[in-house]
């Protein structure tokens, strides 16, 4: 039986949209113009990568005060938007029939402790669910770490566990970390994109996953 | 010479991830939840149409009144995001040597007089450029009828017309009056979706049209 690595922001919790504004708003407030576009299809990598990708956007090199000053910024238009945050239709549906059918999963999010506790209190998890965060690697997304720290902490190896994610870099860092990569749409990539980035499966949301889990290899007996 | 017909929000100016937002707010403001993905791929639609597709993604219907609480909602929040708001880098320029070289230009949108008036008003347009928006056509895209209009205000068939659009409406309604669709990613789209709505070709943003016009058949003299 595989076990589940679930991505958080985008994945389990509607955020991708309040990411991609919020961070618009603290590129602007630093002095830094980027259309949204080019923002939305770098949701989801870590907070590092995101500088250097913002830099090479921009033509210019963000400094470390910067950077720290834009993450902070980030992080505070994010708590305004907090209220429109919801978590997807069908996860908890999802999660729970993992639960009863005794096959492990993890949550594994490139974001920080402090910024995605309000969403992890959100899905209301049972006791023993290992989340893995910023704080557990040393490179975050697309680089494997997370995946292979919350494998290790579910006691399977890589090779057994299923990525769910909506993003293309969590489709690499899967690909990267040897796991199966499954993919959502609830993060505005195209199918296409996903399936370019290694995706076995794409589904629209949890809850088509959910109805779908013999497609990724799960027998969960109906009753 | 063929003339062009821009479309405006997310083609000409950066505002299709606030559409988002804002109507998911409205939308919620009035009991209705809707991840943001599904929204973001609607963008662009008509109103009334849009109203139609809400209805199929919630499974009910969507009254009269709710229908116009949820519009008139949707501008208040617009109205609150106004300053995110911001002109594409080098739409001025691709105006520009489009007005130099003497070839036609309308502005087409499925928005109403009042929503989009401040944007056109940044775009700082030249006297006699036509811009068609709801009022000026029965059904909006992805109906042909505003890129149709357009194409008349210009004094040129449809088939001679250009048109340039984010979203894969545009590229719907495009093809439907027989113009040739031209996409580009600045509406969050991939660049397969935009070509298989018909796209004949898709560059990332305004600068990079205007740096290929050649490719859509304009004869630009660079001096």
């Amino acid at each position: 039986m595989p076990a589940f690595i679930f991505d958080l922001d985008g994945t389990l919790v509607d955020t991708v949209y309040q990411h991609v504004v919020t961070w618009h708003t603290a590129l602007r407030k630093n002095g830094f113009d980027l259309p949204m576009w080019r923002i939305h299809r770098k949701i989801g990598m870590s907070g590092r990568l995101l500088m250097s990708a913002l830099e090479l956007e921009l033509g210019r090199s963000i400094g470390e005060d910067t950077a720290k000053a834009l993450e902070n910024a980030h992080t505070e238009e994010m708590k305004k938007m907090r209220d429109s945050v919801q978590v997807f239709a069908g996860v908890g549906d999802l999660l729970e029939t993992l639960r009863k059918a005794d096959v492990p999963y993890a949550i594994a999010s490139s974001g920080s402790k402090k910024d995605i506790g309000a969403f992890l209190e959100m899905l209301d998890l049972p006791d023993g669910v290992p989340a893995v965060t910023q704080e557990d690697a040393k490179n975050a997304k697309p680089d494997p770490q997370l995946f292979l720290k919350a494998a290790e902490k579910l006691g399977v190896k890589a090779e057994d566990a299923i990525v769910v994610g909506d993003s293309v870099w969590d489709m690499l860092a899967a690909r990267r970390a040897h796991c199966l990569g499954v993919g959502l749409l609830t993060g505005g990539y195209a199918e296409s994109e996903m399936t370019a980035a290694g995706a076995y499966r794409v589904y629209p949301e949890p809850a088509d996953l959910r109805a779908r889990l013999h497609e990724v290899g799960v027998n969960i007996k109906e009753n």
